[in-house]
């Protein structure tokens, strides 16, 4: 006779041995280490909180602190490795196995420890991808999650950085799991129930605020006059023409620069309330300018950024907030809306091969997705047509019968010839390819596959790749935009001006763009100064933004 | 000087307008449609909770009743068009616009409608494409949904049957809307918070279960052995061949088989722990044998299924249940998790071309989409491998370099060649293309595209289309297991046997399958009955599945 509750049992057992640690549900964070050693069992999944904005920092720092003889070989399922402390646990053996999604700021040690063997890696994933498994095949176990609140009951607070939480409790508590919030403070009530205290086990007050990243923070005063030339030209060659109403921008200063340049070259283009009208995004500082001239309708976002608390509670129209007033984010739904409801993701990468594969991998850097491949794919499972979706697929596709002929998402593919350091965008081979090898993956870490990517944009021109009939006009479409790398200087001349000649190419010239316009008097804001003052005071930037 | 909280204030006057026929939140049954007339105005989105199992049913019935002088030209975004009412209000003028997912019950009369022009429709989505537009361009203004009980608080208890619910309520109250919730009764303490009382308005209390239907019992006593062969075919060509392990089964007899055969002839062939541990599908009652038999690890589940409560309370280690001991499901993580973390659907279908194209539309229903299309398309966004998916993807593209090539959700479409009332499966024109036509429509509502497909099963075998290098291979690899329809006489019989040999078709003897061992003493349960018995009496089947 089988026992069909033995994971509840479990869940029971290591809630009873937490509890002799807590008053009620509070355990105190001298003590958090040894309410995880009571928690956790040897192998169990494990999510630690944090993507690439918001941390669980507390419980994080108190994991490496576990006794490796009593907790040890767990696996960790979650979003980012970011901290030094989500990596400190694998050279201590506490943790042995790794699924995650993003690692950016890990990046590189991240990759010593793959190559030194010290991280059995599961697989890199997305976001949603991940959040789906999370109710398949990796379920964790224990989730330590951070909120700036909780009450007595555990109802918890996550001010505007809600991003992966609900996600995270829902997966753990639902299926026999345990939940500990760290939170910045235990108050009697909290000003809104973002996870209800019924999910959550413990919390631990950290008597400060969780750490968050101001990683979608980009300083006008950097931006360049090509960054300037590549938006104008995206703006002219791709959002006009199709319309682009719904989007979602990645990180980055060429789509920061499209944002500073909507109220300025893009109004004088007649474009308002023609593109850019619902967005899936993060309250990136950039977009202030465009907000406040009445161009956006809506934005839904993954998570918040640094110092836009005040002005986001300022503008509720344009934002999903709470009746507390500030941000609820969430990043499994923005992610899903950003594959499912967008027509169009622009974004920069380190590198894209002749094929037109993306990838932001090094051989010494192992960076992850994060939401990047989900919004930069096509959705094949979309159904409900729009003007520019189905646009995409008439030129993809020309002869297919109508009815039977999906449309496209946008995926467009931004950035300069040479980025940083001189570094040339395009390639030969992708370094993602030389790392599967070194590492020996299944799989490269593509971050957009040629197949997804519709257009590139460099200052050279724009490339619409859904014109392209063959594998070798798709890679004089990319080498005809490559200026003078490498691959650029390989083009094949004639080929490249008979798919000018068919604007599989346009030039700044052929799309009425003069190079010299190109100007930093174009951008809306020319310094985070400026943005601050088109926010009237309400954007706080951080500390290190603030250069006056 | 631009108002940033017009919809704040809106938002507030709705509310303002509907407390004076309340008591705190609770508003007497008798004033449901009042209590309407005082929230919306013309031309709001409105979604009223009913998908295809859950129905706000009480409040569906209060919207008929508002004066359509009042409220008149709404926008109804909602998954399911379900109840006659749910089409009365666009009789009444009450609504004019649609956007939904899926409409069963009603697909007759909604084509009848939508003929007669008395629905402006919106476009017909999967439900995690019309959740995903709530956050971008379709979010609800007013939120009319379904729950067990409510406290005086408004914290809400949606018991099994969550479902649409919490993604419904994120999307309209954090963007400035208004919730109000029909709920059986209320009571002091709810055994479960599902939605905290502070994203909801108003609580009606029904005095009665809101309605839900049990789509997702199939009798075993009804299914034929010609399905039971198909699901031989199933098991032994696909399934065992490929270890599916996590995956989702569509609705329908041809599956139910599958499900009956695990703890049998499944078992037979060694497969127990090998395929079908980890699954996305909502608590089938013909899946309990093999859940009794320890086939299984886990379910996520998109909704409920009337009369599996007590067995799923009673096996918490298989199923996400909450504190209270009831299931908790979650369409929006379920149809996540079936997008992204399954390696195959399997499901069937009306009508199959000779591209591949499936489509259960016919000229005079629109039946919608549910969740099919999000299951059987490939997701591109996909980063983590599995052997099911890259054995998939090497078998579609077996020249690729490894490292580029990704994998293939395995997509597989099942039934006989000869469906209900002796209707042919294949078809050389999809009806989905006739209604197009008839209803000018962009695209035909096409349920799984061809090149999402990448197997077919009848009873004459199964076909890898996968496998298939040409578009003429493809059409005679289906017209090779169509049987003695029309479409499966037009072979080419020299082709056939060329793609045979190469194992692109498989005929049951090609799979050691004896038809002739297609027989009912095969099901681990042959009747009602049956499941009952394996359930230890803990499945109570509602009374339309009693027939002893």
């Amino acid at each position: 006779m089988r026992d069909w509750s033995r994971d509840g049992t479990a869940r029971d057992e290591r809630v009873a041995a937490g509890r002799v640690l807590a008053r009620g549900k509070a355990v105190h964070r001298d003590d958090a280490a040894k309410l995880l050693e009571a928690l956790l069992k040897p192998g169990d999944r494990v999510c630690l909180e944090g993507d690439n904005q918001k941390q669980a920092d507390l419980l994080a720092e108190a994991l490496t602190r576990v006794d490796p003889a009593v907790v040890h070989d767990l696996h960790m399922v979650q979003s980012g490795v970011v901290l030094p402390e989500h990596l400190d646990v694998f050279e201590s053996g506490i943790a042995k196995r790794l699924d995650y999604s993003y690692s950016g700021p890990q990046a590189a040690r991240v990759a010593r420890m793959l190559f030194g063997g010290k991280i059995e890696l599961g697989a890199v994933h997305t976001y949603l991808e991940l959040f789906a498994r999370y109710f398949i095949d990796l379920t964790p176990h224990v989730a330590l999650i951070a909120a700036v609140s909780a009450d007595r009951d555990g109802n918890l607070y996550t001010g505007p950085n809600t991003e992966d939480t609900p996600t995270v409790v829902e997966a753990t508590t639902f299926k026999n799991g345990v939940v500990v919030a760290q939170v910045n403070e235990i108050v009697d009530r909290v000003p809104r129930v973002d996870i209800p205290g019924d999910r959550v086990h413990f919390v631990v007050e950290a008597g400060r605020p969780f750490y968050v990243e101001p990683l979608f923070t980009r300083d006008p005063g950097a931006v360049t006059e090509t960054q300037i030339l590549t938006a104008m030209l995206a703006i002219k060659g791709i959002y006009a023409p199709y319309a682009v109403k719904r989007l979602n921008h990645g990180i980055g200063f060429n789509t920061a620069a499209i944002e500073l340049l909507l109220p300025t070259y893009a109004d004088r283009l007649g474009l308002k309330g023609e593109i850019c009208t619902h967005w899936a995004l993060n309250p990136h500082p950039t977009l202030i300018p465009a907000i406040e001239s009445g161009w956006v309708e809506q934005i839904h976002s993954f998570g918040s950024e640094v110092g836009m608390d005040d002005y986001i509670r300022a503008r509720p129209d344009v934002y999903f907030t709470g009746a507390d007033g500030s941000l609820r984010s969430n990043r499994a739904f923005c992610q899903t809306a950003g594959l499912y409801a967008c027509d169009m993701f622009i974004g920069s990468t380190l590198q894209i091969d002749l094929a037109g594969h993306s990838s932001t991998v090094t051989t010494s850097r192992v960076a992850g997705f994060g939401g990047a491949p989900n919004m930069g794919s096509d959705p094949r499972g979309r159904r409900h047509p729009s003007a520019p979706w189905l646009k995409a697929g008439r030129e993809a596709d020309p002869d297919a019968p109508a009815p039977l002929r999906r449309g496209r998402k946008l995926v467009v593919q931004i950035g300069e010839t040479f980025g940083d350091g001189n570094v040339p965008l395009f390639v030969e081979k992708l370094d993602a390819l030389n790392l599967a090898e070194k590492l020996d993956l299944e799989l490269a870490p593509v971050m957009v596959y040629a197949d997804d990517t519709t257009h590139i944009v460099t200052e050279e021109g724009v490339a619409n790749l859904l014109l392209c009939r063959s594998p070798a006009e798709r890679e004089q479409a990319i080498r005809g935009v490559a200026g003078y790398t490498e691959i650029g200087r390989g083009r094949d001349r004639a080929m490249v001006e008979r798919l000018r000649a068919r604007k599989v190419i346009q030039r700044p010239e052929d799309l009425g763009v003069d190079p010299l316009d190109a100007d930093r008097s174009l951008l809306a804001a020319r310094s985070v100064k400026d943005l601050v003052h088109w926010s009237g005071g309400l954007y706080a930037p951080p500390a290190k933004f603030r250069n006056w």
